[in-house]
């Protein structure tokens, strides 16, 4: 098979080249006139609404995925059972700062996964910006106090992206870090370029051994606050309450649509995004847009009926945010039933004006997947880099497949991302349908080249 | 001169590129992290707000501009008269619906230059989508009506400009077309892809001879409705009531800061943008963006140190929105004083992340600029396609002068544009900046390559 598809591959590239651009003008005519991923996306942030793994909302968008899909009429839709964390965040979250100036109310907001407060904790804080800095102050420093981790994201970096991912282990591990050093608690600024009052979730991590203290994401205007308040008054106080909880796992599910290849039926070209989202906002840039978009290759290939060679699995993934079960559950799932998959595609940055796309892959993958950069200019897509495909599909990673990654301008994203402004109105109609009409042209040349 | 600037440009490009690639490192460094124009951007929508030509806002709009760029101390700052038209849209738009299903007032503003209606106007519709059927229709059908364009932007068009220049004639001249069949007023479906209830303004003509009508614009939601009653009921009338009226000319400025070239003292290269915009709105995009970002361009220049080779104008232009009397006085006084300006930058398309420029110059000019292209690949912006300029810079327009015009993502642009949600708010700090420090990287190169 593998030679065949290289001798296709090699047919003159003018008459084939001329026919993939005709498709793709057709795929983008069609998605920009008459696509439907932005009223989907109304719906499922709409009526649905934030849907984290776990909660009733997501057993809903499930259920509307599953239909969603069923009636676009593929060849099956169905429901691969997955086992996934449940964490409530409750109805009291709170942080007073009580110091020289007087109490003032922050803005926070627990991180998920957080152990709660039970009552109400109230500390000194210490202010940190790096994990060594922990290490240099001692036990003697940190215990018994609340660590504020106050690290900006990098403006320099012209990705934000990179700068989210040099500041994220503040999040990520910065409750274990200050657990060592005997603190009781974490305040961690938001991982937002903005400046506003807005607290920003995200997942965390405890270490089996070290305590588990409650942990908040504190909004930057806030931290900004909070560290000018240090400056003048060392003693102040927080006094910090949460009220989440953790659960027991539940069942839920990934949700697969699928439509048979002509030529390659045991092998799949995989497209997805994740179903779940965070608790506050919409969850509509993260990642409501991966999944409209995905959905929406589906419809516009049975729209324009197209025939892929190789068979088409859409898969919408649960929880991605805290757990990744989806997609490892996938992705074990495929390796025990050997389902050769040749290539993945992810949207999760964003609904956004498409830029490119990421790849993971064989030098020789890139290479071909490059040539193709000629036919999405009229687009202007032009990035085909090495880099990050998706949290979803990275399980699937082996020596074959290609993953890939939609990458849209991220410039706007972690204004929005994991806060509860990430809503239906911060998606533009024509960015999101730029990246839906991207991904399935991007689609019909992975199944046509297999590359 | 000329030949040594050709030399130049071939002294080995590996050591002349790492120069270059370390010099707009610092640029987008500087102003990522210091850069102020999202704030001077702030203090011009906020404080002044819609400064329309001729109106007191323009003249504090100039006075700040004169003043702001006074304090970068650059070696000149001085104003140009021009003599601006004034238009005033007064307190008064109202078209009310009346027909079979009763009355409905529909969301309208009055196109820019238009005549009032002196009272109310009622009268029946016939709504058209081209020039060509108010012919078909005749004098019999049109006399009395008023005329409805209701042409929407074409959405398979990737570029939203393409799509707006499709749509653009029913606001410059329908007006006129209509009056030559006895119309006596015309409505305008709002030139945006966006569905709401938003009226966007713009300028309109009229021509001698031909009878000037009232005109404004309706937004798309309410075109839609209109569209779908005449079907109902074909004899419904409108009422229109508008008191805009048109004054004498008054005298503005063009604002100018200039830096001497260290080597060529007496050539120019120009970078700017337009001060007044519609009088709804704040004129953020359009063209807030631009200024500011012109403005910091000379910012950083002094920040950072960087002397020009040839002498740099920042210019903010009066009047490009209805008339372009600052562009076409700015390039007749240089015609006069002789003043060669070898290249002119314009950025007037937003203040979204940018993707690239467009060129006017000859095929040498166009292979030099592309052979940048490499330097930018680092902040993403790829595009470097010949294409317009911007309405201020071309009157500069002869077989020297290389034009160029910063091309910004523009899939949002025309849901603010001339409309009151062109706002502060609209505009992304993170990708204005972006845009600041791709346009003072290529005025560096212009004046290191003078191509």
């Amino acid at each position: 098979m593998r030679k065949f598809i290289f001798i296709l591959f090699f047919i003159p590239f003018g008459v084939k080249a001329q026919q993939d651009s005709v498709q793709i003008a057709s795929i983008f005519e069609h998605i920009l006139s008459a696509g439907e991923c932005h009223d989907d996306l109304r719906v499922l942030c709409k009526d649905i609404g934030a849907r984290l793994s776990g909660s009733p909302a997501a057993d809903k968008a499930i259920l509307w995925g599953f239909e969603t899909l069923k009636s676009l009429n593929p060849d099956t839709v169905f429901l691969q059972d997955i086992e996934v964390p449940h964490w409530t965040r409750g109805n009291v979250e709170r942080a007073v700062l009580n110091g020289k100036a007087g109490t003032k109310q922050l803005h926070i907001c627990a991180l998920g996964g957080a152990v709660g407060t039970k009552g109400t904790i109230e500390a000194e804080v210490i202010m940190v910006k790096e994990f060594s800095e922990l290490e240099a102050l001692g036990r003697d420093q940190v215990e018994g106090k609340i660590v504020f981790y106050n690290r900006a994201l990098n403006p320099v970096l012209i990705n934000t992206g990179a700068a989210y991912g040099g500041a994220y282990d503040q999040r990520s591990s910065g409750a274990i870090e200050a657990a060592k050093y005997g603190a009781v608690g974490t305040l961690v600024r938001s991982l937002t370029h903005a400046l506003d009052t807005l607290p920003h979730t995200g997942a965390m991590n405890y270490e089996e051994g070290i305590d588990s203290i409650p942990a908040a994401a504190i909004s930057t205007v806030d931290a900004n606050y909070l560290s000018e308040q240090l400056k003048l008054d060392p003693k102040l106080k927080i006094a910090l309450e949460l009220s989440c909880e953790r659960h027991p796992d539940r069942v839920q599910a990934n949700v697969i649509a699928e439509i048979r290849g002509s030529e390659f039926p045991e092998e799949y070209i995989l497209v997805g995004g994740h179903l779940d989202s965070w608790d506050i906002g919409e969850g509509a840039h993260d990642d409501g847009a991966g999944i409209v978009q995905s959905i929406e290759v589906l419809r516009t290939y049975m729209a324009l009926g197209i025939k892929p060679k190789h068979s088409l699995r859409i898969v919408l993934f649960i929880n991605e945010e805290n757990g990744n079960r989806g997609g490892i559950g996938y992705a074990e799932t495929v390796k025990e039933n050997n389902e050769e998959h040749i290539a993945a595609l992810e949207s999760d940055s964003g609904g956004f004006s498409p830029r490119g796309f990421n790849m993971e892959g064989s030098d020789e993958q890139a290479v071909k997947v490059r040539s193709w950069a000629e036919l999405f200019e009229p687009y202007n897509i032009h990035l085909f880099r090495r880099g990050w495909s998706g949290v979803d599909i990275r399980p699937l990673k082996n020596d074959r497949i290609l993953l890939m990654g939609l990458v849209p301008d991220n410039q706007r994203y972690f204004d929005y991302h994991h806060s509860k402004n990430d809503v239906f109105e911060s998606v533009h109609k024509r960015e999101l349908e730029l990246g839906a009409a991207a991904m399935t042209s991007l689609i019909y040349l992975l199944d046509q080249y297999a590359p």
